[in-house]
């Protein structure tokens, strides 16, 4: 591809995504029809032996490829969260890819740190979070990973490491370790415990209560029982905002009990820490001065197009101990002097894009102000919907709905309520999520589509009350 | 944003990055003389409260960003490795930024998983790796990780699940588990193997040749004394092309006394694997046949933009039992009935982004050809090098360089060589890394740029030479 056919090539892509989030990905259904298999029926079995021209391609995209998705842009998604992509953002990603930058160490490419620290310290006031996770305060600092099972993972490496002096990254003992969480905490929790080896008889699943929070005095119970078993509790697991209800555990109640103990308390705020770009929501963050780590995912509900989680630490001093192994190949002396970061030893990966360029572009092009719009938009229109259903004898709330999931239940059970998930699914005009809670079954709603307006909220309340 | 900024915007952009890659990167020296703290020092300490133009952005950019990095896509970039872009997997990027799509499971976006599964056996085919790794095989498949480092790790953690059985996914014992490398293995192998639990306790770092390649001799010898001390020999990590060296261990020979013992054989061919690519180099692939599991990295030498390792194990069984789990709100009909891959089992994260698109743009607009004669030009322009290096007295070759990397030092011994390297990097017009080979001092030259031409690698071997 010569640079002349780049630039055609790119002004047309760059068109077609500008018709596709604007309105254009209402062309297709939400959710495709295809069946496993069918889309790679659709492709050569094997590999082209010479190249082929942008136009092909475009239409393999056009008639195989896209209709082929389940369209997360879609106005009429409510499944699962929200992962919108944006303008700003989209440039900011199209950026560092052309760039090809590799941000592991501090002198690979200076830019690329010093933006990301930069932008841990802006979001950090932009949330208005603690003091103490500040890049420039005593042990603190952030970085941008992958996802939030990563700062998940890496957070409880960290803990491993605090909890065995240090040692288990030579003994890889971690036979004493205790970890909590609840049901409701995500299935990253138990993957990351399981990879730092930390197997389901060392997880403690503490009881919550009717609103989906973990109790804080069944913590302490527990823990006692661990003490007393000559065990180790190292590590729990704070949700702010769990994926089945968004629902909150108590943070501050939650610290009280286990940092008295040596517990490092992680507050995986995945799904609706964002939310405190809003002064008003602002409490999704309550407690969080009491965290050792905090994550949350602009790659959600945010606009930040995924990849984009942000992890802050009180003190990396743990998470370095953890991760750090420096090879003779990436020896750098502003890396040993300690004057420049190198963030290669706050992740799993060695290697790192330049991820906050598109963060970057969307404070700087679409501007604080249009992402509190649109969280407060989403925030009305599901209050909205609450009320909608609390006027329809035939469904029931479950759990509460303070910020943009409304979680409901067919009044005649779950029968009927997994049977109206399957129609209105089926119907390809919505895509709705199913879950447990408390053993009943209950339909997700999850309000979050930067496109999304009140309207198309109402369609598909409307297609459920037809269906039930 | 607008839709109208955006397509503005978006053109200027890909009219950058054109001008960036066909040449302009070259208005910039290879690395950056900032200093600690520099970059971050011109940008404000507080994020904008209101919406900014694209243009003061683009001007920052200018001005701030890419003065502040260092150009690994700069032809006099010889560095660690390649980190190539290349314009079709730009735009590759740029579409998956654009649709915003989640591949967690089939069912989030059935199209993103079949084109990756596509993809991986349209490489496999490419670059000849055994049938045993096809999708469509028994038991094989592969998966697009984000880094090598991640998939070393599921590599580990596959194999950890296989040696106990899946015990360690309940009681995380992993105080029998011992594994093998060599003092020429990536740090992501210790790094891996810690976040596994397996410390360097029970790390063996086993005795390699003359020419940095593992002795199965010794290995054998070491395994043997951890059977007899009642260990659980139970990975190794066979490199094809070190990172110090690209050394190749013999696969074959450490398979021959590996397996026999149950020990899972992973060969990481980050580096240099996808030469395999060109039919001439396929010998960097020897003895692949004989692994368990496999990875090399397309966003090195071959030009798909950071990230996009691919991932190969003959035995899925033993991966998924490492890492599935199965929450209520991710049950689907598809993944359940075993009729399509849900991704999210193959991988540490969740989350996952479009990574196949790329691949896929490169493979079609540039085509195979292209990738090829890129490989082979940069191998013919090493080999060159090599040849100016043994007609000069005062430099010694250290290792073989049967590739793209040629390791030299200076005859006066360490001291004279790592002032040439800080002499020739002092002068930014090239980057050049040192590293420790048998403890003696050497530099790397490593010729992956796909900008890079004899006349590019005769510049800076003359300016080691006027150093010298």
């Amino acid at each position: 591809m010569t640079p002349e056919q780049f630039r055609q090539a790119g002004h047309q892509l760059i068109d077609w995504i500008a018709d596709y989030l604007d309105g254009g990905v209402e062309r297709w259904p939400v959710t495709s029809p295809v069946q496993p298999g069918e889309v790679r029926a659709q492709l050569p079995a094997h590999p082209p032996a010479i190249a082929d021209g942008f136009d092909p391609l475009m239409a393999d995209i056009e008639q195989i490829i896209v209709p082929g998705l389940t369209q997360w842009q879609h106005p009429n998604f409510f499944a699962y969260f929200p992962a919108n992509t944006s303008y700003p953002a989209v440039l900011g990603d199209l950026l560092a890819a052309g760039l090809g930058t590799q941000g592991m160490n501090w002198v690979t490419s200076p830019a690329c740190t010093e933006l990301e620290t930069l932008l841990m310290d802006w979001m950090l006031e932009l949330l208005d979070l603690p003091e103490k996770f500040r890049s420039t305060s005593a042990r603190g600092g952030g970085v941008i990973h992958g996802s939030a099972s990563e700062a998940t993972l890496t957070s409880i490496l960290a803990a491993r490491w605090r909890a065995t002096d240090g040692a288990v990254n030579v003994d890889g003992d971690t036979s004493r370790l205790v970890a909590y969480c609840t049901a409701q905490s995500h299935s990253s929790i138990e993957k990351g415990l399981r990879i730092a080896g930390v197997g389901t008889s060392q997880i403690r699943v503490v009881d919550h209560d009717d609103a989906f929070a973990m109790d804080p005095g069944a913590l302490a119970n527990t823990i006692d029982a661990d003490l007393a078993a000559g065990l180790k509790p190292f590590w729990v697991c704070a949700t702010a905002g769990t994926t089945s209800s968004l629902a909150f555990d108590p943070v501050a109640a939650i610290a009280a009990v286990a940092r008295p103990h040596g517990v490092w308390v992680h507050v995986d705020a995945a799904m609706a820490g964002v939310a405190g770009l809003v002064p008003e929501l602002r409490w999704v963050n309550d407690g969080v001065e009491h965290a050792d780590s905090y994550c949350t995912d602009p790659h959600k509900w945010m606009g930040i197009n995924f990849d984009c989680d942000l992890f802050w630490v009180a003190d990396r001093t743990a998470l370095l101990g953890a991760l750090s192994i420096l090879p003779e190949y990436l020896r750098s002396q502003a890396g040993e002097t300690g004057s420049a970061i190198d963030y290669r030893d706050w992740q799993v990966p060695l290697g790192r894009r330049f991820r906050a360029l598109k963060l970057w572009f969307a404070l700087r092009l679409d501007g604080i102000g249009a992402i509190q719009e649109h969280f407060r938009r989403n925030v009305a229109d599901a209050q909205t919907l609450a009320q909608w259903v609390a006027d329809d004898p035939r469904f029931q709330i479950v759990g509460s709905h303070r910020l943009n999931l409304v979680c409901i239940a067919h009044a005649d059970g779950d029968q009927a309520t997994d049977a109206l998930i399957d129609a209105a699914n089926a119907t390809r005009q919505t895509m709705l999520t199913r879950t447990l809670l408390n053993g009943r079954s209950v339909i997700r709603i999850s309000i979050g589509g930067r496109a999304t307006h009140e309207h198309h909220v109402r369609q598909t309340w409307q297609l459920l009350q037809s269906l039930a």
